[in-house]
């Protein structure tokens, strides 16, 4: 069916659009008139895939909410040590909202404009979950060197995660947010993973994986 | 004068309810109505100190920017190694913004609100910059270990120290982000300070300093 083929394409187009036009201007400084000039699309294309500006955001904020549970699901499944998932886990993950500008204006949108920031906090408490519960098990296989408390290395490795988003854009010129990544593991994971660990490693293996 | 310090007061109460209000319900949630019945200011009140909500929200700016320069110059000043000092440093700026309403409030509408995000970024830029000062005399004093890069380790401290500010308020209950701050540099400091520094336990001392 290539009217709904040219329909979706058009939906897609607006979407990438309005990402990136509020990337530019923000949310409130973007007016409709900017994304259908940036987009190609018509008012009567809009409307008939939006009902206001306010729903496409909705469905920004909608669209990187699902990937996260996706990529971790991905990872969890993955043959592999559990601080190697943990790392390419959050590699991956900070690589995605470098590199693609509807998951990063999502989870922008889902921070400071809807919702009233309740994704954002499931989001965050998602995160924090999952990489206690692999740096826990990292512990429990001898992973990590005597005397690591996994809970706070989990909430460290994710505070700097989320930071490494803020200022990779903030602070420029420099590293971006998937290198600022990168540095975060070499940098906490020369202090709790084992000799052991560390020689073997995977974890250079495992990062920049696709 | 009586009639000034009055006048100081009623400014006072008016910037703090402004930051609670802001805080609660967002700058562009919050009506002026509101800041005037949180601070008892009346309306004239108001209008004799701010020309309008916007220019209350600049003040707020002003106030946190004014701050992070007049902390760190103090504690470059003390007779501390860097590393000491480094530590101290983001420790007392972690837990100013997690106990002070009107500097976390003047920090949230720096990065969202007001001058186009341009303060934000300028804070960022000297926070990295201080950090890794602080970090490259650490390793010229021997306080890192071999095969530590001081600048990275910079902007991986700096990451965790923005990140715990908002996965502290985004994950609760959980710890606050004073505490949060105090776990990054203790599993930070465990990869890439000398045992002897770390014997010393110097950072202990450190952190929590009034």
């Amino acid at each position: 069916m290539p009217q709904q083929r040219r329909a979706q394409a058009t939906r897609r187009a607006i979407v990438v659009a309005a990402a990136e036009e509020f990337e530019d201007a923000g949310y409130d400084g973007t007016p409709l008139s900017a994304i259908l000039r940036r987009s190609g699309a018509t008012k009567g294309a809009f409307y008939f895939h939006f009902s206001s500006k306010e729903a496409l955001a909705v469905t920004l904020v909608r669209l990187q909410g699902r990937h996260w549970p996706r990529l971790r699901q991905r990872w969890l499944r993955r043959r592999l040590d559990p601080l190697s998932i943990a790392v390419g886990m959050a590699d991956e993950a900070s690589r995605l909202l470098e590199n693609d500008v509807v998951i990063r204006a999502g989870t922008r949108l889902a921070r400071h404009r809807i919702g009233r920031n309740l994704a954002a906090h499931r989001a965050a408490a998602e995160w924090e979950q999952v990489l206690t519960e692999l740096l826990q098990r990292s512990a429990e296989h001898g992973l990590l060197r005597a005397g690591v408390n996994p809970v706070e290395v989990a909430r460290v490795i994710h505070a700097a995660m989320v930071g490494v988003r803020v200022v990779g854009a903030d602070v420029s010129p420099g590293p971006g947010v998937g290198a600022r990544a990168a540095e975060v593991w070499q940098v906490i994971l020369q202090g709790i993973a084992t000799a052991e660990w560390l020689r073997s490693n995977r974890f250079l293996r495992t990062v920049h994986l696709p």
